[in-house]
């Protein structure tokens, strides 16, 4: 009577986690307000009459803190959201209504690896490096893997490496590696769902450059209703060498925002089972 | 190549979402601090030289608001964490580095509705009815479902459909229906990994009682190591009527905090295409 | 060599605070966001190696909690500021350029003290009472006290003794008492530079009404920029009886912010030693 | 009848700010939270149908940001705040009920500046310079002032002016200039009530050392009760030469806190007029 998937799943499933621990004083955006976990109580402050005591927890944070996913209402051009929502009109009393992240469908996908870092065969590409089309398609074809439409594709540049030196991570003065606009291009025309990275921005960002110009945010966000998922860890997934796996993803449902923390996973049946064909 | 468990993906999911929105205003216990989304940044406070404009967002929120999972340093009992850990060692420099909710693994697991409503034939069950181990008993073998070890079992009281009203949610002079210490020994009894309902507090608030006896959460929490999954959305799979279901719940990865909001989904293959035996 | 102002401190002065402690779960306006105070770090979480340690603090808030001043940006009529400032423009960047708190200068002005409920024989002024001008000119004349241009003008309905209650101090369903458009006019009339009361809303609020219709703080705030001062506690300026004073108030410098939680004092030569004429 | 003081401030008063502007950005030291600011209400988000709007704030900051005041609760030695009293027992439920911030009394005392820089003859002393007893001395002696019992003593180092550069005023490599334990007993022996400074830590900071060694947080805040107020703008005192001056501090009453920020002033009767012998 079990249902397919709930076969697979109790037959065992291997999990990757994409997603960073969120840590107070991690690198993040300096354009985003910081991510802060603090204990309003502890155990012991305060003690019921049966002996039991409860602790809990303060959040304050960005959106686009940690790994995240950017939602359409995220960025705009020319006063216009994807699909030419007017920027302005889609806020409604402070709120994101339309392309806000509560419009964003929990992911169960094809996940795609591209492993830029590895075919190049480098620890991390360098700051400032574009990942060029000829990169992502060597890359797709080293690994024997194609992008279909409806994936979410996600790329290796090794520079996530370096989140555990906090400030270098951000990039600054180095830059940071990444796809610009002719890789987003080529994402695009693909027809993926999703798009992500193991860096701050998704995106090449120049040194010294800072966030000023974000060209493959335009034609991923605006131009064609691809979601951008950053800062993702993707040490382990190369470790393995999984190209492709299910890929799963649940952001946050908060009513009229930016972006979401999120903390994506990898997913494949254990045994290396093969789909009924 | 494709493993099993992406061909079901492929071959298509139904998903359905447990998880509430976060809304600003929403019902919540007043012992944790109050959801609160803002925009720092709107579209047009400041476009670059190239027509694009970001917006952002900021949140202060507890993590016991919302759909959330108590972590195992949620609760402590005579001084003591599940498995004995002392609750004031378990916190070091002000995070839980032993039980907190950076320790619960990403869960794909069996879940287990149980229809207590349903089974009753009630819209919900009244504030301060206690569910008892007759009712989960009849209500399993009415759906005929077993629970099982390792599964997750969700307890609906249909109290859920309260969560509109606001204060009336949280109880206060009505209680809240719910499992008390025998339901929940009953729960532990079987195994299971996790419980949920679709209440504030999981377990039965008394009339006026408030939040002072949880011997639910000590059962669960500290005695057994179950974790608890409060503020549930339940209407939508009673409406389905799945009695199991995979169970997917990835909890924010936020070191040393108490619990976290989630938005977990019931799952199953699209075609009610049943597991190869 | 000593100015006179010094010369009168070091004689010894008498203050009065008139600011509510900030406390979580204080009552305060469900429109803003709520005051929570936590310790990130308590001491002994990290000793350093001399045996030092530090504890700290993290504060969320609203600006109009607690005892409260408000800017001339908080309250807008028809798309304008005080002074035809179109407010939306006075907003750039997310910051209230224009009329934000940062644009209120510390005072040090005289301060007038007009004991409604001292006058009116009562505890407190019903919820819902609206303090008439003839109440103002009335309370004025029996404590033998005039008002003039430049003055700080607190208002006392005795509502300030019901703050400890907690909710029903913000009115509700009994309403709250205070001035309305009529005691508005009166007061900015006379060139006052900013009025205070030991309610929420400054002005009357109607039983069941919330803050749906604000008419004095469209008089005051936009139409004469006199500033509101809200939640004082004026229990025990009246105990004392003064009716004229130094009133102290120094708003938090907050670039752009619509108001700002503040400790205003009322002082006084401690000998009651008189001016030189 | 009006009394002494009303009529120095009715004759006129010369008021300097002593407070930084609160700004997203601004430099503060990475232990405690950012401040943040953000506006969840703009005008025109929810006009009301008398054509009125309010818009509001949000701020979440720690309490040792821009301008602040350390509490005596902020800093303990081998276990103990000031006076012995055992720094876990002062908090109780996460709240420092002895020394916490609500302990300090508003002030209205005698200020004194000692402007070193101006003494040394430079835009600002060098990070990492110590400034000596001698030092503060012959600075006093230059000003022809004298420290008192009771005043309120605050160091120019110059630094200050590194405000507006951002990081490195925080110091980081280049260390901050201050007094440090000698300085500081020389302070306490005289008595004070507080001191304060031009830079983020008040006493020196060594260049790389960053805030692992604070002994004179120790001398005075421990050992001899005296309250420390940092990051204070001395430039517009220093600019008018005021060598004493009436010091007013009024702390925000935030219970169980170890800090606030606060907007310190020097007032002088205007006319320069001395006090009645």
């Amino acid at each position: 009577m079990t249902d397919a998937m709930l076969g697979i799943v109790q037959g065992g499933v291997d999990t990757i986690d994409l997603g960073r621990q969120l840590r107070v004083g991690m690198p993040q955006s300096p354009n985003h307000p910081q991510f802060w976990h603090t204990l309003p109580r502890r155990h012991g402050d305060m003690v019921r009459p049966d002996g039991s005591s409860a602790a809990n927890d303060m959040i304050t944070t960005g959106t686009h803190v940690g790994t995240h996913i950017d939602a359409l209402a995220h960025v705009s051009f020319d006063g216009k959201l994807h699909g030419g929502v007017d920027a302005a009109e889609a806020c409604v009393a402070g709120k994101y209504e339309q392309h806000g992240v509560h419009t964003i469908e929990p992911m169960l996908r094809r996940g795609v690896l591209l492993d830029v870092a590895g075919h190049l065969g480098v620890e991390h590409c360098e700051g400032g490096y574009e990942i060029t089309v000829t990169d992502l398609e060597a890359t797709a074809e080293r690994q024997g893997v194609s992008v279909g439409e409806g994936d979410v594709v996600l790329i290796r540049s090794g520079w996530g490496v370096r989140f555990a030196e906090g400030a270098p991570y951000v990039g600054g003065p180095s830059g940071v590696p990444g796809v610009s606009e002719p890789g987003a291009a080529w994402l695009a025309e693909r027809g993926v769902h999703a798009v992500g990275a193991d860096t701050i921005a998704f995106e090449r960002l120049a040194p010294g450059g800072g966030h000023a110009l974000l060209p493959a945010h335009r034609v991923l966000l605006v131009e064609h209703g691809i979601y951008i998922i950053e800062a993702l860890d993707l040490e382990g997934l190369a470790a393995v060498g999984w190209s492709e796996f299910t890929f799963v993803l649940v952001p946050l449902n908060i009513f009229g925002a930016t972006g979401s923390p999120v903390r994506p996973l990898a997913v494949r049946a254990r045994s290396g089972e093969e789909a009924a064909s």
